[in-house]
């Protein structure tokens, strides 16, 4: 399904961290942990959390997207009691938005969503933003 | 690198949770989380967590190492202080063990490890394991 149901949109929306994959052309794969938001359709997520360091369009992920836009995200809560274990896979592919109405939007949602954001000025940044269109949601474990 | 510095070893061998992420033939990513053991050089997490559920040789995890040995392992701490933010990706080549001395060990120290496995009697299940060998260790954040 690319919808995901009620309790996993849920799950998606209020979880603080994903992990993104990505895979260049040579099939070689990359995971980072980032911040994002669910609009309940696609996922988005900025470049520059630590704007000083490297630039964005270096980014490893941003080359692979550009390279490849297949991506995968996963959000998962670990728990000693395994029995309590869930992710929710997301596969999809990946777009590098600059500018535009989307980005403005996705913009907004990150900062309300994290109040880290509004300390680093993501606005006046202009930020890229990534967006993610799910494929495929896949739900495991108790929702 | 591909030896972790002595706090990113540390790091590595006591985090509780990494997310794998491999890559079919198609330059499709896949990411899910994993429970695992750090020896030091190589990483090993064994497939059946849910004995029952998928045949560990189905899991699209291990269809991809089939197709393609590339892997990218995070492990990361997220905090809601940002400057407290940390995490080490792994790159490296996968391999599956399927019996023998290396997948024995593997074993133990996955049981070691991890108090859940014990009840799960993964030593008689005789379950395959996937090793990960690194060939480039890059840390970010504070260690």
């Amino acid at each position: 399904m690319t919808q995901a149901s009620a309790s996993v949109a849920v799950f998606l929306s209020e979880a603080r961290v994903a992990r993104l994959a990505t895979a260049d052309q040579w099939r070689k794969p990359h995971v980072v942990p980032i911040c994002y938001v669910y609009d309940g359709r696609s996922f988005f997520t900025a470049l520059d959390r630590k704007p000083k360091k490297v630039p964005g369009h270096k980014l490893k992920r941003v080359r692979n997207i550009l390279e490849n836009q297949n991506v995968s995200l996963v959000v998962d809560e670990y728990d000693e009691d395994w029995s309590r274990l869930r992710y929710v896979i997301v596969n999809g592919k990946a777009t590098l938005l600059r500018s535009g109405a989307e980005h403005e939007k996705a913009i907004v949602l990150l900062n309300q969503k994290y109040a880290q954001y509004s300390k680093m000025r993501l606005t006046e940044l202009k930020t890229s933003v990534i967006k993610i269109q799910p494929h495929k949601i896949i739900s495991w474990g108790k929702f």
